[in-house]
């Protein structure tokens, strides 16, 4: 059996790549990418998602991250769960704790939303 | 007498370009791009943005706006206020009506918060 967190339900097939400067998103695109765009705008979560990002071998222990928060562990498991669902990070358990990376084509998916079309000329 | 709305306190020189990739959001760099993600985390407010920053020329009138929605005027007024005030659009009263644009530099900011190094990389 994987000890690999359950994948959550991030509908990133559904994701259109189109950036906002190219075309009007549909209702459902915009509704899909919104609810992306709401895991990640909280203070929070940008921290953590900044703090798994950036650590050195791709990966962090939710052991490493809680410390670092003058927060309850459940709460850093809620934000941690949020980011996890939105499919920005993945987790896998390995004995006592869980592992965290990022998933860099789902950041780089709402990256290339944000793309002012001037900028996409500009590096194409 | 200008009819340029005043500037919204966007905070922009605040906000760290820096991508979560890189290094550690500080709590202050961390709190000013929620804010500013808060305001396109919203259905409506992704499909007004997307309508601003793709039509031709560059601009749109409220007034073409507004009756692509099922929403009343002040709805979709509080809506753009909301993007306005994060920085990610300007308004222009002209006679009756205001006109939009977006912010080409915002949107390029927010983006490069996003993109994973690797990305970076590769473009670089």
């Amino acid at each position: 059996m994987s000890n690999q967190l359950p994948p959550a339900e991030t509908g990133a097939e559904d994701v259109c790549c189109t950036p906002l400067a190219s075309e009007p998103l549909s209702g459902d695109q915009a509704a899909e990418l919104a609810h992306k765009f709401k895991a990640i705008a909280d203070p929070v979560r940008l921290r953590l998602l900044s703090m798994i990002a950036s650590h050195d071998g791709g990966e962090v222990c939710v052991c490493e991250l809680t410390p670092r928060f003058a927060l309850t562990g459940p709460t850093i498991s809620h934000h941690l769960r949020v980011l996890r669902e939105a499919g920005l990070i993945t987790g896998e358990r390995r004995g006592t704790w869980i592992y965290y990376r990022s998933h860099p084509a789902e950041l780089a998916r709402l990256s290339g939303v944000l793309v002012p079309e001037l900028a996409m000329a500009v590096t194409a």
